[in-house]
C-alpha cells in the first residue's frame, strides 16, 4: 500500500483530479497540490472545501509554490511530504522533469499526455519514444511504477482498447477513437485546455496509423459526419493524438486513428491564426524590437480555460469504435463515455472536458495505492489489465457504455 | 521660392514620394530621407537610382538615421540639412513632434494622415481639434505653412470635394468618398500599409457625418455595391476616416461619408483578430510574464506592406461622389483616380496603394516651392485652391477623371 499524493498543475484538470483524490482520500492519504503559482494551488484548496470533497478529515491537502522543471527542488518536495504517488497534469513541457524526479525518489509517476519541447511541433512518431520510453529501461532497474497518458484520451480510450482486446474480439482490424464537445461555453471562442498545448495539437501535420504504418496528412484534410450515442450526429476530422504513439506498438490492429469534432467556427478561427503565423512556437520580433512567440500572445487572449465552466452546458462523448473478429465473424462494438458540462461544475466546479481528463489519473493513483497497478515498471495504459481501472471510473464519475449487436448498454464489470 | 526637402519614415508611401521628389528635384533642390531605421533609407535611394527617377544631377539625396519623436533631434537635422520643406509620412504617432521642429525651424510642414496617440482609438470628432489644430494659431503668428492631410484620402479626395465646390456645385448636398482596391497581392492576408495603422482605423467605431451632425456606427454596419469605372462592381464599407474632420468644418454640405471597399476574406480575418482582442492597441500579459501589445505582434506576423508591391495585379479607384444643386437643378458627379499596381511598381518599385499615398505630398511640396500653396499657415487641402494641385498630380502620375451628366472624362484643368 502506497498513500500520500502529489498533484503537480493547477488548472482545470488538476482541480478535477484533486477533488477526486480528496473524495478518496481515505485509499490516498495526504494531497500535495503544487503549481508554478501558489494562488492557484489555494484556490483548487478552497473550491474542495466549499464542495466538501474530502472525505476522510484523517488526511490534509496542502498547497505549495514549485517549478516543476527544476528537478531537485521537485525531489525535495516530494520528500519532505512524504509522497509517494506524483499525478502530473501541468504543461507537457515538464514530463520528463517531473518524471526524473519520481526515478530518483522511488515515487509512482502518473501522466495525462506525451512530453512536448516547446519549440518542437509534430516530432517523428511514435511521439513516446523520443522522451518517456527513453527511460523504460530506467524505471524498470529500480522498480519506478509510471503510468503514461491516464487521461481520458489518452487513457480511457486506451483501456477500452485493451478491453476489445482482451475481453471481445479475438482479432482486431481497426480502432476509431473519436472525441466530441457537443457543449457550449457561451464565448465568441476559446479553448477547452491550455490553449498553447491545444493549438499544438493540430499546427504541425497530422499522423495517422494506418494499415500499420505512420501516414501524415494535413489538420481538417479528412472529415466524417459520425452518429454519437446521446449526442447525435456530429462532424469529425482525423487528427493526430497522443495515444496512436502507443496504441500503435501494444495492440495488435492494422488501423488505429483519432477523430476529434471541431465546429466550422473554430476551423475557421484556427485556420485565420494558423495562416497569419499567430499560432506559431517560434519567436517574431515587433519593429519596437520585442522578441515573442505569437502562440503565447493568442494564449494571453483568450479565455483562461478554468473560467469556462461556470458557464458550460451540453455534454462530451468519447469514446472506441473497434471492428475485428470474434469466433470468425466480423464485429464492430463502441466503448464510449458521456459527461454534462452542468454535472462537473456542480459537483468539483470545473467543465467536462477538464472532468474526463482529471478524473482518469485519480483512478490510476488509487489503483496504484492498493497495488492492482504498482507494477514497477513504465507502462502505457493498453498495458495494464484494463478491468479495474474501468470499474472505479464507473464508480467515481465516469461510467462507460457499449454499443455491441446493436445495442446500447452500460459498460458492466 | 523655397528648395530642399525632408521625408520622414521610410516605408511604401515614403518611397514612393521620394522617387516623384527625384523626378522633380530642380524644382525641390536636395533630398533628405530620414526614418528609425537607416537601411530602410538606404533601400530608398537604392531603388531611386535603379530606376534613374532623379532629373537633376546638381541636386543630392541622403539618408540619415532619426528618431522623430525626438523633437530637438529633428530641428538640429533640418537646419543642418537646410531643409525648408518637410513631407512626413512616417508613422501616424510622430506627427506633433515633426510639426513642432518645423513650427520651431521655420520649414514649411505636409503630411498625410492625422496625429494619432498609440494608446487611443477612435477619439472625439472633429479629430484635427485633437491635435493638429491647436497649433493653427502658432502656426500663423509664426508665417509656418503646415499643410495637412496631403495623401489621397485624405489629400486628393479632399481637393475633389474643394473642386466640385469651387467649380461644379452652387451648393453640395453630399460627398461620398469612396475607395476601394481591386488588386490582389497573392497572399494570404497582408495590409496596404503599416498594419498597425491599418488596423487602428477600424477596431473602434466608425464616426461618420450625416446631416451637418456626427454619427457613430459600427465597423461593416452599412454596406452597398457601388459600380466604379474600370474595376466594376465592388462591396463598400461606411467607415471612419480623416478626412471628415476636417471636411465637415471647411465644405458646407449636409452629410460627407467615407466608404472603403472590403472583401468577405478580409472582413473575416478582421472580424476572427478582433474578436480575440488580437487587435487591441492595450498591453496583455502572457503566462511567462511578458507585457506585449498584440495588436504589435500581429503586425510583426503579417507580410511587410512594402514586400507586397513586386507580385501585385490589378487597380485602385479612389473617388469622391459628389450631388448638390446648379442653377437649381439636381446634379451628381463623381471626381476619381484608377491606378494600376504593375504600372507603379515598374515606375517606382511600389504598390498602387503606396503610390496614391506617396505623390501628393511630393506634388504639395512642389507647390510650396513655387510659392502657389506657401500659405504661411496650418490649413487642410481643401482650404486651398484645388485647380493647381490637380494639374500637377495630372502630369506626374495620378490623373483624375470625371463622371458627369452621364459622360465618363478626364478631368481638364
Amino acid at each position: 500500500m502506497r498513500k500520500n499524493v502529489m498533484i503537480i498543475g493547477a488548472g482545470g484538470v488538476a482541480n478535477v483530479a484533486a477533488h477526486k483524490c480528496a473524495q478518496n482520500n481515505d485509499v490516498l492519504g495526504n494531497i500535495v497540490i503544487a503549481s508554478r503559482t501558489l494562488s492557484k494551488c489555494k484556490k483548487i484548496i478552497n473550491s474542495i472545501e466549499r464542495k466538501g470533497s474530502k472525505k476522510s478529515n484523517e488526511y490534509s491537502i496542502t498547497a505549495y509554490q514549485i517549478d516543476a522543471m527544476d528537478i531537485s527542488a521537485t525531489e525535495k518536495l516530494i520528500k519532505e511530504t512524504g509522497t509517494s504517488i506524483v499525478i502530473n497534469v501541468g504543461t507537457a513541457f515538464i514530463n520528463m522533469s517531473v518524471l526524473t524526479a519520481c526515478i530518483h525518489t522511488g515515487a509512482a509517476y502518473i501522466d495525462t499526455g506525451i512530453h512536448e519541447e516547446p519549440d518542437k511541433i509534430c516530432e517523428t512518431p511514435p511521439w513516446y519514444a523520443n522522451y518517456e520510453w527513453k527511460r523504460c529501461e530506467q524505471c524498470r532497474e529500480k522498480g519506478i511504477t509510471a503510468i503514461l497518458g491516464a487521461g481520458f484520451d489518452p487513457g480511457v480510450v486506451n483501456a477500452y482498447a485493451a478491453y476489445a482486446d482482451r475481453y471481445i474480439f479475438d482479432a482486431i482490424d481497426t480502432i476509431d477513437i473519436m472525441d466530441v464537445n457537443a457543449g457550449n461555453h457561451g464565448k465568441y471562442f476559446a479553448t477547452n485546455f491550455d490553449p498553447e498545448i491545444n493549438f499544438r495539437e493540430f499546427t504541425g501535420g497530422v499522423w495517422t496509423y494506418v494499415d500499420r504504418q505512420w501516414v501524415k496528412k494535413e489538420m481538417f484534410e479528412v472529415k466524417q459526419v459520425y452518429d454519437f450515442p446521446v449526442v447525435g450526429k456530429m462532424p469529425i476530422y482525423l487528427n493526430g493524438h497522443d495515444e496512436l504513439h502507443s496504441l500503435s506498438k501494444n495492440i495488435d490492429a492494422d488501423s488505429i486513428r483519432f477523430w476529434m469534432g471541431f465546429s466550422d467556427h473554430y476551423i475557421n478561427v484556427f485556420t485565420v491564426l494558423k495562416n497569419i503565423g499567430l499560432l506559431s512556437e517560434q519567436p517574431v520580433t515587433t519593429a519596437e524590437g520585442l522578441e515573442v512567440i505569437p502562440l503565447k500572445v493568442v494564449k494571453a487572449c483568450l479565455p483562461d480555460p478554468v473560467s469556462l465552466a461556470a458557464q458550460y452546458t451540453g455534454k462530451t462523448c468519447i469514446g472506441d469504435l473497434v471492428t475485428g473478429r470474434v469466433h470468425g465473424e466480423k464485429k464492430e462494438v463502441f466503448l464510449y463515455n458521456i459527461c454534462d458540462h452542468e454535472a462537473c461544475y456542480k459537483e468539483v466546479e470545473s467543465q467536462a472536458i477538464a472532468y474526463t481528463a482529471g478524473v482518469p489519473p485519480a483512478a490510476a493513483a488509487m489503483l496504484i495505492a492498493e497495488g492492482v497497478w504498482d507494477c514497477k515498471e513504465m507502462k502505457n495504459i493498453e498495458e495494464l489489465d484494463p478491468a479495474p481501472f474501468l470499474k472505479i471510473l464507473n464508480q467515481i464519475g465516469l461510467p462507460s457504455g457499449i454499443i455491441k449487436d446493436g445495442e446500447d448498454q452500460p459498460l458492466s464489470l
